[in-house]
This record gives structure tokens, sequence and C-alpha cells, in this order.
């Protein structure tokens, strides 16, 4: 246990920090018991420098990388020339950005981010089209859940315009490495951290946000392939008030092990249950939706998880929201965004109501589920045999990948210009 | 969101901490529902190499800093002249450890450490007696918990003998930067990260545990000086299942804005309430520990939340029971581990059996509170007006400290050799 000595913590405050802080506290003194999160307001930023583009500054690299032939990207494991970094002080806010080569960060060992885990990120791709534009998928979404990751966790919130406009320039530079075909992508990490160095905890009087970028080709490289999950009862990855609705690292490593136990029986994911209702929030770290037919009315019902902050704000889970509402209710489909549990599932899987299920998340767009395993038994999602996705997944994922790759022309797709 | 291939999680792990993972499912295998949290069985390592402190190598400075006035030092500001580290990959296991100049880390910023917070650390201090020798206290508890954090969060565990035989060492060679007074000491800060270098969320196939030290003064240089709380009802450290009770970094940052939000209504610390019950758990980032008159008995009772997932498990809290139960239960005092609830507190202040309430934590060893901001209402700890510590508080911090200085011969002081 560390301590800070009891009165440093508001000497530690820098008066930027402490002003935006204490006009975050006085929206939020209506203090409402059980709220779910905390949400930071991101807008209350103080008056000091926020991201100015038209000042960003680019040193090119003098060892351009050699492309991967396309069918040997993996995931996250090899990155284009360039990275994005911009420099963030509490007396100053945002310096000026700048693109460099790909580089290593050198930072003392006192460094917060390595102790308090202050670290936040999005994961967003940028996609090539017919004619060669690059496009981003909705980025204005992924700006603000970094902006509320960021602020949950004491540092800064920034323009989320002037951000986009940044990354533009830096895929545009990198766009060599852009494969230009269906299913193959930029996949784009933008990254927090807090940098003091001091071991004292308190909000981080420095902050670093980069954005670097691995190609990567098609999650299901030959076609769908439905998964099998385990139903987590032991571990359970959020809860009401804490910060399971933002994109921190805090989230991801105590999942790991859960999920390494789920490999070690031959699932390929765990499913996150909540309380002891059981309710379903997320699978590994995607979203879960669930089709089933209402066992009262009959009716095809598209379920999924509300935003209660225990469950993570997905880009394409609200993706698959709007297109469900705008194109499958018209076709007699209820889409509900409600608390459902994992005996409501079961009980449809045996009376015969099954539809399907299926993970949303931004790497797979959509990921289907062949059976679920839960108190020693197995629920099976209504994958026929010898199918690896349901007509609904299926559909979902041609529609947006159809508007990620400006097939179809919808507002969600960002030219990059 | 990030997801890795379906089928790439069980490739992803090495085969030597597959094994290791294996062998805890195994004794997990039995999953009883409702379990407060993993328990990653530190001793499975699997059969690489472990720490081997005779394979030490050391790279003296060649700068060495000049000492900062006793007075002038803050808490993790201000380092010694060296660092301790160690490597760990999958495949081979501990390399041998180093102690090196104090010097920034160098890592690719794809890191997974600054991406899903694999991170955990332990806060410990050495000692200077009156006889010049340098002490450790209960160093094999900092080594157990640390084991205890990295493997739930799939890192390596080491034996921890072997480290404490290191850190010896170093302490050793930096042994002019702990000031010979009561009060005084060097922090050790022990900390693990995962160093592997791609986006895939998976455990990490490498990792450093390096170990800074930084010296500190009396927490409270003129005497103690009690704080006032806010119980924080709006926001949960902590839950059953989760990982409140390992030292991850995960647990840190996410406590920042509560704690700022209460320095900005003029309290110190917040104190952290759990369920509708309200149930006390922690203060900021120490345990809690209230003395009260039991309300049918009128024994006086010292109480402290037991370790059912959501506390962390505090070096000074266990010490402090041990204390407790050997010296104050022979003076007619019950000492209880037990949910107890801010309401119970409440009442016993209002009906005056109330005698002390205080935290307990390694920078501090005690920390008087003075009062509880509850509802609306100000809770009265039991401080008389111009009191700044109960007698048990006082009564803790001379015996504790008594053998962290080793006026006191205790079998919890490791001598360093």
């Amino acid at each position: 246990m560390l301590q800070q000595r009891s009165s440093s913590l508001a000497l530690a405050l820098s008066s930027s920090l402490r002003r935006s802080l204490l006009l975050q506290t006085s929206s939020s003194t209506q203090r409402c018991r059980r709220a779910y999160s905390i949400h930071a307001d991101a807008s209350s930023g103080a008056k000091i420098q926020d991201i100015d583009p038209t000042k960003l500054s680019i040193t090119k690299t003098t060892t351009p990388k050699s492309l991967l032939p396309p069918e040997e990207l993996i995931f996250g494991r090899n990155f284009t020339d360039h990275m994005l970094s911009l420099e963030w002080t509490a007396s100053q806010g945002w310096l000026p950005a700048r693109i460099t080569p790909y580089q290593n960060l050198s930072l003392d060992p006192a460094t917060c981010v390595f102790h308090y885990a202050f670290e936040c990120f999005e994961g967003m791709k940028a996609y090539k089209d017919k004619s060669g534009h690059i496009r981003l998928f909705r980025p204005d979404k992924n700006m603000a859940r970094l902006n509320k990751s960021s602020a949950r966790i004491a540092l800064p919130t920034f323009d989320g315009d002037a951000l986009i406009d940044l990354i533009g320039k830096f895929v545009k530079l990198d766009e060599r490495f852009i494969p230009q075909a269906r299913g193959y992508s930029l996949y784009l990490r933008p990254t927090m951290i807090g940098t003091q160095r001091t071991l004292g905890v308190g909000p981080p009087a420095s902050a670093l946000l980069f954005v670097i970028a691995s190609p990567v080709g098609p999650y299901y490289p030959t076609g769908f392939k439905a998964v099998s999950l385990e139903a987590t009862d032991y571990a359970v990855r959020a809860w009401p008030g804490g910060v399971g609705d933002k994109k921190l690292g805090a989230n991801y490593a105590p999942c790991i092990v859960p999920q390494m136990q789920a490999a070690s029986r031959g699932f390929h994911q765990n499913l996150w249950l909540f309380g002891e209702e059981e309710y379903v929030t997320e699978v590994g770290t995607m979203n879960l939706f669930a089709a089933v037919k209402n066992k009262e009315t009959g009716q095809n019902e598209l379920l999924t998880a509300p935003l209660d902050g225990t469950i993570l704000e997905g880009v394409t889970r609200d993706s698959i929201l709007g297109l469900a509402r705008e194109r499958l209710e018209p076709q007699g489909w209820k889409i509900t965004e409600r608390k459902f549990t994992m005996k409501e599932l079961a009980d449809a899987a045996d009376e015969g109501r099954m539809i399907e299920v299926f993970g949303a998340g931004t790497a797979a767009v959509v990921s289907p589920v062949r059976k679920i395993s839960w108190r020693n038994r197995m629920v099976e999602c209504g994958l026929e045999e010898g199918k690896e996705a349901g007509a609904i997944a299926q559909q979902m994922k041609d529609w947006i990948e159809g508007i990620q790759y400006g097939d179809e022309d919808h507002t969600w797709s960002h030219k990059v210009l």
C-alpha cells in the first residue's frame, strides 16, 4: 500500500486540471446513489491549448519497410513506417503533433503508466475503396469514446475532429501499407498514457497520445467459422459503478486467465455473465447479440445488453443496432436493448426459438456463435450443421463492410482527403 | 473492440505457460459458483528457469547522485543510483538479474503494458537500525502477494526468496541513500510489466521485473494529523470475482477521479463503500480499522473488513491484526475480521460507542481518521478536539515501527546481511 502524504493530493493537482475537475464536480454534485458510472464531462476541458493540426511536423523515415505479402499479415504484429505522437502537459495543454519514424518510447521506470495503469486506447480501421480512396468508419465515435475513457482516469481530453484530421494525414503518409482488397484494412491504435514520473498516486501532470498502425487481413480468411463459448461464472469482468464501459487497459489484463481457462477446455472464447441472475454481458472482448423468437408473441427479436456501465460501448454494436432498426424492423423484427439471462437463451434453445447468436467488434465485424457451455450443459445457438453463420450475422457483415469499403454511400464512412 | 483470430489464442500460449495454466485449471475445475476471485496457483510454475541470484551482474554508475537533504525528500520522486532488472521469456524463464545505473526503459509502442495493463507491483521499505544494519519488514509477504498478482494477469511467477536476496544486494549497494533516522526509510518498488510487442490480447510471452528505490521521510513529519474522509457511493473500486484484492496497476488509475472529487469538497481521502448495504472496505489506498464498543456486550472491538476478494491483502493490515491478537486480546479486546457497514459506524458514533478509526498501509503505517462524510451528515470518529490520533493507532505505530527499525527483535524484521 502506498499512500501520499495526506495533504499532498490537492497540491498535486495542477491548477488547470484542478479547474477542469472542479467544473466536472459541480455538474455531478447531485450524486445520484447507485449511478452506474462516473460520466466525466469530456467537454469541460480547461482553457489550455487543444490539439492544433496545423502545427503538425513530419519527419519521414529514411529506411522504409518492405511490405509483407497480404496473406502473412497477423493482427497487431507488424506496423507501418511512421507513428503519430502528441505530448500533453497540465500547464501547456497539447503540444504540436509529430509524425516520426515508428520508434521505441523511452520512459523513466517510475512513469505512472507502468504502475497505476494510466492508459486507454481505441481500435479503428482505415479501408481502401474501389477508387483507391482511404476511408475511416465512424471515427467520431472512437474519438468520443477515447475522451470518455481518458477523463475517467484523469488523463486529458481533446478535440476529436482535430485528431481525426491528424490521423488522416498519418494514414495518407503510410497508405501504401493498406492492401486494396476486400477484408483488408489498416488497424489503427490511438493510445493515451500517463507519463508523469513519480510514484505518488494522483492525476498525471503529463501524458502522451500516440497512434500506431498495423495492416491486417480478413478475420475469417476462408469464410465464417462459428465459435464455441464457455460461460464464465467464477470471475466478473465489470460491475455497476466500475469502469467496464470505458476502453481502459485496466479492463483487459484481468480477462486473460479466464479466457485461457476457457481455451484449455476447448472453447474459443469466454462469455461474461453478471450477477446471480446470470445476465449475458460480453463475449471475450466483443459485444453479444442474440436473435430469438419471442416466447409470447412469436416475433423475431434481436437482443443485446443495454449500456448500463457493465459493457463496452461498441461502435460495431451501435452500428448493428442502427442498421437493424432501419432495415430489420420494417421486416417485422423487434430490436431490443435490455438485460437478458443465460437461462433465457437456454430456454429459447430448448423450445426451438433460438435463431442465432453472434459477437460484434471492430476486428471481425461479427463473429457467429455455435454453442455455449453453461452449467454442465451445452446451449446450441441455432446454426444448422455445416453452416458457419446465421442470416442476420451475414447480413450485418455485408451491410457494414459495404459502408466501410465505400460500396454504399453512407454518412458513417469518412473519406480521407 | 479488438479480437484475435478465434483460433490464435491457444496458439499464442507458449507451451510452458500453457502447461502452467493447465495445472492451474485442473485444480480449479471444481468451479465453485460465486467464488470471490481466481486464486492462480503461484507455486505451479512450469520447469523453466527460476530466478538464480548467483547469476547477478552489477554495473555501477559512473555519475553518483548527490544526496538530498532529508527534509526535501518527497515520496516516489527521487531515486537511488541503481535499479535491479530481470527479464523473463516464456521459452527461457528468468534470465540473469542485472543491477545497472537507474535508467529509462526503451519499449516498442505496441508493448502490451501500454495497452492492456499487464502490470503489478509491490510497496515495501528498507530501514536502517541503530547499529547501521539494513532491515526489510516481512518481505516474504510482499513476494507472495506479487506472485499472486502476476499470476492473476498471466504474468510469470518466481522464487520469492531469490528476489529478496537480490533486493538485499541492491539495497546494500545503494545504502547511502537510506537516512539513519527514525521515520526515514528507502521505499522499494518491485514492478512487473508485460513486454510482448503485439496488439493481440493474450498472455504475454515476455516480461520485465524491475525494482527501483526512493528515499522517503516520515509520513507525518510533525506528528499525526488526522484526516477527514468522504464516503464514495457513486463509484465502486472492487467487487466479488474481480481483481480488487491484487496489487495490479488496473486498480489504481480508476480511483483518481473519485479521490479528486473528494478532495475538491475538502476531504483528504475517499472511503470506498460496497453494495446496497454500504459495507466499509478501504480508504483511498489503505485498509481501514475501526475500534468500537460492542452494542450488546460493551466489549472493545477492533474491526476490519475480511479478505473476501474486494480489499487488498495489506501487509500492515495483517501485522496490525497479528499484534492486536497477541497484545490487545489479553487486555480484553475482541479482534474481528468481518463485513461491517457505514451505518454501524454511524450508530456507534451516535450512541457514544465509537473509540477510533484509522487507515493502515506501508507509507503511513497508520493514518488516524477524524470524521467521515456520509449521506449528507458527518460521522465523528471518536477523536477528542485537539487530539490527532487515538490510543490504538498510536500503539500500533509504535509497535510496528519498533519492529521495523529493529528496536524490538522480531521474526518480521529481515536483516540484510
